[in-house]
């Protein structure tokens, strides 16, 4: 799975969700969006999925280098990070790889930034594990 | 731009982003997400950028079956809808080619949705510039 950081933590859904929205705070992204992907699809096709939440990170100072070396960049904009029940006590946690950006754009000039993102979104991650 | 489906519209910002979002639905698309972005510069930064904003489109039955095919398909969902401000007179709209879902996860098995979203995205797209 090159496209995703992951990791997979030993606590409730619930739990786990806000524990990541701390970490994406403490690496300074903001969460602009949000959506409760179970709920979505119980309103809209009455079909049952695992709990799962998309959040849509930012981290303004990057979004706006971004803009400026990539002007269709918004397309690749928030950096998604998926909140998803693995079972009762188990949750995965996914964040799409900045470096993404980089191969989809074939843009040098994305990569500072992306290499920004990716390290703030990795120590996100460990921070989840963290003992 | 491999990633983008891209056109100009010869309309203002605000004219040109009521069109798109008439446009999404006509093709049965729902917007989920909705993001600001030159609000949220000037908020965070105190930076001015062009009027843009980034939608983010999505069509329960397509997503859920994205999600059957790629457990991960949540990092590169909702389609990101960008709608920004070209001049007064102009404004540019792209979508993120779906066909990126299946050059990033590898994954064929999401190909038929992947050409599903492109198709509608392509019509929605065209609707905005047809006479």
């Amino acid at each position: 799975m090159g496209y995703a950081l992951s990791t997979t933590v030993d606590r409730p859904f619930e739990q786990t969700l806000g524990a990541v929205r701390e970490a994406l705070q403490q690496q300074g992204f903001g969460v602009l969006t949000e959506i409760d992907l179970k709920a979505t699809l119980k309103a809209k096709l009455d079909v049952d999925v695992e709990p799962q939440v998309i959040l849509g990170a930012c981290r303004p100072p990057l979004a706006h280098a971004a803009l400026q070396a990539e002007p269709s960049v918004g397309l690749l904009l928030p950096c998604n990070v998926v909140v998803r029940a693995s079972g009762a006590e188990s949750t995965v946690v996914e964040a799409l790889d900045p470096a993404t950006m980089v191969d989809l754009t074939g843009n040098e000039a994305l990569s500072d930034v992306a290499t920004d993102a990716k390290g703030r979104l990795q120590a996100a991650l460990e921070a989840l594990t963290a003992p």
